[in-house]
């Protein structure tokens, strides 16, 4: 089968591998419907984080069951079905807390699994889906095709952006500002929307992006970054800042702009993968008692949470993908995702 | 009158100082019944934090109104009075979204204030007290003699162990690990029995403090500390952690030993005034969806809601009180606990 290998800094080239095979009795092998390329794909891709040695990539795909070995109970041959952006065993003590994405057997697309066989990553035409079961949510029938994009965003950008929103402890009537446009930026948007926020400012200086989140909810646009930025979003919220700012960037830069945009005892809510590692300074966050809460979202419950309503249409996080390309062009929709002329390229094999 | 004035390193004097006036209509002049020695004013006391100049210390105490400012309508002559340790007016924004720490007019003990007039430290005889109507709580009717020290904690540390509590979210049934086993950390521990925690772990090696944990509700005691008491406290909740980690103490090591401790998906609520700035390892953070909150505890909020249990008899956090002297014996006091041999100590001008 064809699946896309990263050889190093902007050299994605789609290859022939081998076809996945069962190997133990809780997998399954998924036919990838549609995959994408995520903002944190572009960590490898600009050569910010090395690439040793040529790997598979990807970590977001939607599909349809082709194969699912005995002891596998919750899918089946023809389901439909979305995968979180690692696999888990849904039934460990950190899953049960509401943490897969700490659970205790499970791991990551693209790497070698705990037990020695090789995960696929998901920009490929096939995956091989270790611990079905607990990984896998499938759709009560076949969705139709423009249900698509929206049920895609259920393995990454949708359940983050709402991460950031639920650390934080969005509630109906608060405000918020969002820290971060791309797909999870503008997701961060939609989900505080959701959860009633009656002000959300979105910190933006890309036209395309803007309206993007306006529709998602956004009542103001920021454009203004870093020191000037939290200046403007502490004028908008009565001199002090807004009650929840959701990071979702990774940066140094992108975090202290969140903290300083947050009123005393509020909450940033974050989920960009920190670059660099940047360090939060606690003495400011002590001194006005702002707290910091996030980390690599458990979706994994969240597509169960957001599902029903992308199916009756009423959460429609698929406008983020704003390009759709063929899995062999692959390449160009790293490169329209890293010169953001694209906010999130959708793929189909 | 007296009151006690820093003049540098282990240099603790009680010296003769102006009586206090009314300054603005606003303030108001209390007797001070009884005053004590925080954990924090052993960092000038120790050099950790340099003394310039002399100048007057203390922030917790409780007293009787001898004079109120003619605009001052919630507190009168003979009224007996609790403060925070801190003054605020209870009415800006910060202070209806419950951080009256960061009152727009409020500021701290043994400072200039805002207006230019110099404002009482607690550890004297009086102290003027601006923003009078903000800042004190009047106890129904003068309460009797044993009630004072209980009382007297609601002014900084039973309302910051509170804050450490309900910055983490202790939730009934939830389990609890309390790093420092100073006054603050022991009425953390309260606290979170308070709040119904199932299990709460002390970590002292202190037998007089460990005691004193076990009595307002701690399950157990670790003595180990730094990464080998975060193992033990992993191992007692299921190999993972704490739900809710409280750090009392406020250097890099109990901070790193606190966020250890936490499961995934936990939260660490921290009070430790933060001692030479350590910043907070936000990689580690991100990946066990570890949150951070808390800081400099909005207690003005909690006397009200810690109250009327205290005057019930049936919150009694008074306990860390294991030492009385006079206030001429102030020196002693900081001496005492200084070399821990006091937990904390009462003083009684």
């Amino acid at each position: 089968m064809k699946a896309t290998v990263i050889h190093g800094e902007r050299d994605i080239r789609l290859e022939t591998v081998p076809d996945p095979i069962l190997r133990t009795e809780t997998d399954a092998i998924v036919r990838v419907v549609a995959a994408c390329v995520c903002g944190s794909d572009l960590w490898p891709y600009r050569g910010v984080t090395p690439t040793n040695e040529p790997h598979r990539i990807g970590h977001e795909f939607v599909g349809i069951v082709e194969e699912a070995g005995s002891a596998v109970a919750n899918v089946r041959e023809g389901d439909f079905v979305i995968a979180p952006f690692y696999y888990c065993d849904n039934t460990c003590i950190n899953c049960r807390n509401g943490v897969s994405t700490s659970c205790l057997n499970g791991g990551w697309w693209g790497a070698e699994g705990r037990d020695g066989n090789f995960v696929d990553g998901a920009q490929g035409e096939r995956v091989r889906v270790p611990l079905a079961d607990g990984t896998l949510v499938a759709t009560p029938q076949v969705p139709e095709a423009g249900l698509v994009p929206h049920l895609l965003t259920l393995a990454d950008v949708m359940g983050t952006g709402h991460h950031a929103a639920v650390s934080a402890g969005v509630t109906r009537g608060s405000t918020v500002a969002v820290v971060g446009d791309g797909a999870v930026g503008l997701c961060a948007v939609l989900a505080s929307h959701r959860l009633g926020a009656s002000r959300i400012v979105a910190m933006s200086r890309h036209a395309d992006r803007q309206a993007i989140a306006r529709e998602f909810g956004a009542t103001d646009v920021v454009e203004e970054r870093g020191t000037e930025g939290a200046a403007v979003v502490k004028e908008l919220f009565d001199g002090i800042g807004a009650d929840f700012v959701l990071e979702c960037v990774g940066t140094k830069e992108s975090m202290d702009q969140a903290i300083r945009s947050t009123r005393p005892g509020g909450m940033v809510g974050y989920v960009g993968v920190p670059a660099g590692g940047p360090e939060l300074p606690v003495r400011s966050l002590f001194t006005n008692n702002v707290g910091v809460r996030g980390g690599v979202a458990p979706v994994r419950g969240y597509i169960e949470e957001l599902l029903p309503e992308v199916l009756a249409g009423t959460l429609a996080p698929g406008r983020v993908f704003d390009r759709e390309l063929p899995l062999s062009d692959v390449a160009q929709a790293y490169a329209a995702m890293d010169d953001r002329t694209a906010t999130k390229v959708l793929l189909r094999p």
